[in-house]
């Protein structure tokens, strides 16, 4: 009989993913690197495998809401590049990726100043991927949000010869 | 290091929840049965524990959409009742339970003649409960569907004593 | 400045839409006709243009929930095929629509016998089409529920000729 | 019989709604005032109504995605914003409101220099209150975002007596 497996420190498990494209590390650090607003707001990498990825950051002044908190936009920032770069690692070469749609729920206030978003591929497809996401205060403190975004592959333009 | 667990059968871990109501198995079992859309479409209880519960259900003929699958109509209810007993299981007692809200993911075709949906209790508020729920063909079968779900608990009016 | 227009009968408004497939109307009439679940639940297409559709039904009995009022399962399928068959008669001739993910927000119990439930297309694109929908109890009713969907346009396989 | 209305210019039309706190415009703008995180995205509020606003930004650099697009993490602060602050002109005195979820579809590209964000309220209720956004680059462009988000209302603290 199916039981929930109980858990305390992750909700984000996942099936063994292969990437389609064995330069997948280098392609999204080269990518993350491009996203201005990830400097911008201090959100780095420190976790990347086929499928999944970790981002922590400490939100910069400036960034909070009306009662002092983290504003949930920081948090859907973190948690909707989490879903995209799960979804980017697992793309065949030469694929664009695009946040098409997400949902989010924030589900306590965003209290803290040290934050981890994961984010991990739940279906991967040729046309479509749906990612999951979850943002803690630390890595064992309550999830504050949760997140499930549908991301868009699309191939790039492929560069002619040179002439 | 944070790395997802890696799994086959189930993507819904749970923290370990206490139900606030000593009768919260009756209570479910009897709304459950109250519903007549459940029966009109062969949807069952399998299990049931605090904050998770899990349905079984062979759809009737005459469910279907264009391509001769389970219509995703019949997938959304039996989510929605996963998420909302899953929640309805740690509400108060004399409180009523309303899906306020959910999003689901139609990953693949609901291919197939019996299927299981499971709910579980991501959050469980005072005022709004948050739950997620997952369809498969059968316990080991892919995922066919993922929903998130906000419930809004409400306390049912108390009656008064007869005078 | 900017003003919303404040109106009463409909919230759905669309700009002007022209069908890439000419006969559009008779392959989302013959579409409707197949799904067997608008027949079990007594769903109707009452109006069709290029990017809309409205349907109507009264529910038979066995579709209720724990308080009588129509499951939101009978809700939510009728806004799905509304969102989807929106965005079908805008799609080119031999493409599949298929249903990728929505939302739903239950504003109101669906209370009453007759329901009208209208889809519009938001934005028709190659790959994805977003339509929204909305149920009321009849045409000048409160709006019971929206839906915001996300429609997978796919080439249907072209036959070769006969050998 | 039903039509959608053809518009180009704005698809949030909204009903009339009453306010519930006489001071509504200056509270509404004394919290967006508070929240940091609109001065330091540029955002400012440019049109207030009861159940309405509507929001003016040009991005500051350091705000972009990968591919030097307005990151999409700001299109939904703008967003969520709009919608919270569109349900908290229609709040009783003394409440405080907090973005429970949302669900963001992300259009076409946030090409660009300046946009504007609109909120409407959908549905007031005492608990829940569900309000759609847009983003657009100007008054009469094409729609890039939509949102529609559950604003939670709770009652703020009442301060006692000073003793």
């Amino acid at each position: 009989m199916w039981q929930p497996i109980l858990v305390g420190e992750s909700r984000l498990p996942m099936t063994t993913f292969s990437p389609l494209d064995p330069s997948y590390e280098e392609k999204v650090r080269a990518s993350f690197a491009q996203q201005a607003a990830m400097a911008s707001l201090g959100i780095e990498m420190v976790g990347l495998g086929p499928g999944w990825i970790e981002l922590a950051f400490e939100p910069p002044p400036g960034f909070t809401q009306q009662d002092g908190y983290v504003h949930a936009g920081v948090v859907a920032t973190a948690l909707d590049s989490a879903c995209g770069y799960a979804a980017y690692s697992l793309s065949p070469p030469n694929t664009a990726v695009l946040t098409s749609e997400y949902k989010i729920n924030l589900l306590r206030p965003a209290a803290g100043t040290s934050f981890v978003a994961r984010g991990v591929v739940i279906k991967a497809g040729r046309t479509l991927t749906v990612s999951q996401g979850e943002l803690r205060t630390n890595s064992d403190g309550p999830i504050l949000a949760i997140m499930t975004g549908t991301i868009l592959l699309a191939p790039l333009p492929t560069e002619g010869p040179p002439t």
